[in-house]
């Protein structure tokens, strides 16, 4: 019997899955000995000139009430109505591959539960980290493990426009229109440079790591909006790079603390030279270490094949696979605030005498790495040590342009 | 019922396996839904102040007669008896999980082929990158896409000694024995530094991707023992560094090209970046474009969390994972040769005359990309258009010292 996919949305990620379903039918069957095809796409528009316009459809209730349709691919958007959608198709018995990072973020926990009681699969791969393969690696590969850290470069829009800040000095607001130039960056770029994507697919590391939903209102964000082309330059003099990096730690009360923040990256980080609009997440575990995943966090094909991936994996799952889950939880104190943060950190500073920071730094109880004519790399501290630095060098006539923490990548 | 597990060979990868279960044996047990247990520790040595000396046995026979037994990580190395004991236990139909490269690259197919007979499994993700997840990342992951290349750091010893050389200056002979002094280089360090060991993981790398069984004999196989530290150093020059390449390469014909050799490899490659004994594997695929796999490819632990990687997913399987398979073949007609190979070549030189270098290439018809006083980087060539090159300079004085392919890393 031939098992009938459905695809939801027909844009960009949508029709990227579609083609590459066709492109790779052979492969994806003998992989799976199975009979799959496409069935039904589900968009408000019509695709007449399209090779499968036969299979537009405009109603979901078609797909949910069709027993042949055992796999959905989401690649929607948005919560509303992919969050519906999406639960109709799960109590339908139907798994659902999405590729939809706010979905996830947000009701992840409510569509694993229906996907568990209904005994079918809801997937994610494509939501962090575009194509490359990290969700199903962390609950496999990697399952006998104790996560204590992720860290990464979530989001190429930021990626590049901070590589382009790097690499070609410039200002942001030029690199941001370059980006928007070359389809990297939307109209309104906020989800991106703001952080907020970001969020969500560090949300859904620290959830899959950590087995309890981590929602976006509990994670410490900031995007990249402040940082200057003068702190990028500052970072590579120091031997070092401006990322913008999502990151959890898991602290020892086993709180964890998750951030998305600028960060400099030392040149002996690989991930310091993970450029353009790829991808890098890192994870350490007690097992494994450090190791990293890096590929193309956007894009038709690639995304296309992260949906398919988990398509593939839907087909061969007997059931539930319940390692890719996480508990939904009544209050969020298991997430830690910027209290507890604690980093190393540039200073970009004016008006530097000789002697000054090393002794102002000395005299907070923190020593100085290195040191240029325009700031200072500082040890670890807390961000009431750090603003602590900041008032002690500007009460001595040195000014504070700006101060971004540094990632420990040991 | 508590399904035990046997562990064979209780050596540095062994003990590590024993050591991570206990460490988190809760976290397994909830992830497979499963109470699990070592039940015996196979060694021809005894263990009298080891904590699991209860376990030790030295008669594979206790193992494989014994029904509670359903797992079984192989961490013996070698070929003979591994071969013979993995067997008998696939054959009593106990899922086995190992680390051994050999074993994999010489007797893969039959050992896969009694799995599925048995309908358990063989798994191997510890015996490709250590503690990096890239066998089951490739089979399911990446599954709806056309792999085209892999080409990675398959071997941690040559890359610390050629990092060694890079950064410190030193001879081959010396980072060697430095390697050896730090217990990264064997006493007898042929299968390193002579390539069979990278050999082996792109035996096991081509297999999976293209789905017919490479053996070691058929791969071009040259080691790091004729690399200077001239070579190094122009290839720091030029904007590169050396890394040992095991690669393999689907050609338009359908065959596919496997080879280790030593490989230059431009700094805007992330793979130039990987250091000390780190691994990395880059795979191409017609839907992720290119994507990156990096850890440790050795040690205790890391070896240990890819073994029990495999255990776990043995247990969570329903028979055996046919996709992570390939066919035993009659011939090996589908691997080309080295006379397929083509690649851009860095020519290290003695005795340069002005434009002498970029005539000479003009007149076979290939391109300089860049030169120095001491060499020069040149277009993509064959084997035979790169020995016309050096004989044309070597017939107008110019000395050629060596000839060093270059990683494409598109």
């Amino acid at each position: 019997m031939v098992k009938k996919i459905a695809v939801l949305g027909y844009g960009v990620v949508g029709s990227g899955v579609v083609e590459l379903f066709y492109k790779n039918k052979k492969k994806i069957e003998a992989n799976t000995h199975t009979e799959l095809d496409v069935k039904y796409i589900l968009d408000l528009r019509e695709f007449p000139d399209d090779p499968y316009a036969d299979k537009v459809v405009h109603d979901i209730q078609v797909i949910i009430d069709d027993p042949e349709v055992c796999y959905v691919a989401e690649c929607m958007g948005g919560v509303n109505p992919a969050f519906q959608f999406v639960n109709a198709c799960l109590e339908a018995g139907k798994s659902v591959a999405t590729s939809n990072k706010q979905l996830v973020a947000e009701k992840g926990d409510i569509l694993l539960a229906a996907a568990k009681k209904n005994n079918c699969n809801f997937f994610f791969e494509a939501s962090v980290g575009g194509a490359i393969p990290i969700i199903r690696p962390l609950h496999t590969c990697l399952a006998a493990n104790d996560i204590s850290e992720i860290a990464g470069i979530l989001n190429g829009t930021t990626n590049f426009i901070l590589e382009k800040m790097f690499c070609d000095k410039m200002d942001f607001a030029d690199a941001l229109s370059l980006a928007q130039e070359l389809g990297y960056a939307e109209r309104n770029p906020s989800a991106d440079v703001d952080g907020a994507d970001a969020c969500r697919k560090i949300c859904i590391l620290s959830s899959l790591a950590f087995g309890k939903h981590v929602y976006p209102e509990s994670v410490y964000t900031k995007g990249i909006r402040e940082i200057a082309k003068e702190d990028v330059q500052l970072a590579q003099e120091l031997g070092g790079a401006v990322k913008l990096i999502g990151a959890v730690k898991r602290l020892d009360d086993g709180r964890i603390l998750p951030t998305v923040m600028p960060m400099v990256v030392l040149n002996d980080s690989l991930i310091s030279h993970v450029n353009g609009v790829f991808n890098a997440v890192m994870v350490w575990g007690d097992g494994v270490d450090k190791t990293m995943f890096y590929g193309r966090g956007a894009g038709k094909l690639p995304t296309a094949s992260a949906v398919l991936g988990d398509i593939i994996d839907a087909v061969k799952s007997n059931g539930t696979v319940d390692s890719q889950s996480w508990e939904a939880v009544e209050d969020n104190s298991f997430v830690a605030g910027m209290d507890e943060f604690k980093a190393p950190r540039m200073y970009r500073l004016e008006n530097i005498s000789e002697d000054s920071v090393i002794k102002t730094a000395e005299s907070v109880g923190i020593s100085v790495i290195s040191q240029t004519n325009s700031g200072c790399l500082v040890s670890s501290c807390d961000e009431d040590k750090a603003k602590e630095f900041a008032d002690k060098l500007e009460s001595i006539g040195i000014i504070v342009k700006a101060q971004i923490p540094v990632l420990e990548d040991n």
